[in-house]
């Protein structure tokens, strides 16, 4: 998984109907080994499975492990976020 | 899911007939963590299964998570455009 | 799915027999966001489904996907050649 | 499946039923192909399923794969622990 | 698929039972694509399923695929050696 902060919102009216009912949340990749400031990111979409909103550090499953967090295998989702992290603590030695 | 935009398309007659009867669009990722015209991208395809044209924001479902779009399990497609995004609202804060 | 070129092919007789049949070719990715030239590529290798040959610009779906073209859901392969290209059209604006 | 370093531990208590019960530990990884210091690392989490603590060198599986170490392919994770590394032994020839 | 150089061994007491009985070498990735000298390589680690030794040119699957070569679904790996390279010819046009 991977370890996220949600920037934004996403909306789309045609899609695939096996998308309906999902909040999709765009979200900035965090790593802890690096210097954010000055590291640029791929952000990316993920279906909202915690409630999380704008702002929030989010923990992310993405691939097809995805599917089982929205328990509908036919979902086409390949990103999820299914965690609001309360704290993350990460040494540097 | 990755935000992309609809570059152009593709076309290959001989090719596994399980593919037959999909549009092939090539899709520009678009990072909005980035400088996109400083950031060169890498194009891919993918079957529409939204009605994209040329130049349309779409949202892109990846993986094994694709096929479930296309209701076949046994299509092989790695990448499949799942909407049209209508707004997209990112903060760089 | 990405666009490749095949550079050449791959030879293995020590090898999981459920690839015994198999044609192993090398395939240069190809992005139409850059300039092809000044960009190393990685090499990869995939399984013809589609008849190519040394030269050919081709269609290949990598992951899960793969082993779908082979219509074989236990042959150990992450990419396929799933259809030669006839032709491609990109904008750049 | 790839060497790395745990570097420290994350907690989230809204999140997905699924997961509750699972340890998660920020991962670095390591690449015994670079000069470590130099190259900067994107951290990723893992769920624990070795016992692995904060310095332990350790082997993790990504992907499908990894929720078939939880013996639960219900369960939203894309990483997992699956062993501490004993001793490992590269050359660079 | 990806060709890679067996460069080392990793050793595991402590781990997910299902991986027991298993080798597990380091690979580096080879893409012909570069000049190898200059390219610092992610290596990572696979099972090994042909018999491969330090030093052989080998042939791996990654992802899902890489269980099927197991031909034991449940076995937490994502990449394993399918095959020692006897050959491989690559043009640079």
């Amino acid at each position: 998984m991977i370890v996220g902060q949600v920037m934004g919102s996403l909306w789309a009216t045609r899609k695939d109907n096996k998308l309906n009912g999902l909040t999709f949340l765009v979200v900035k990749p965090i790593s802890y080994g690096h210097d954010e400031a000055s590291t640029p990111r791929d952000y990316f979409v993920a279906a909202d499975n915690a409630g999380a909103g704008i702002g929030d550090t989010v923990l992310v499953t993405r691939g097809s492990a995805a599917r089982t967090s929205i328990a509908n295998p036919d979902v086409p989702v390949d990103a999820v976020i299914v965690g609001i992290v309360d704290s993350i603590e990460v040494s540097h030695e």
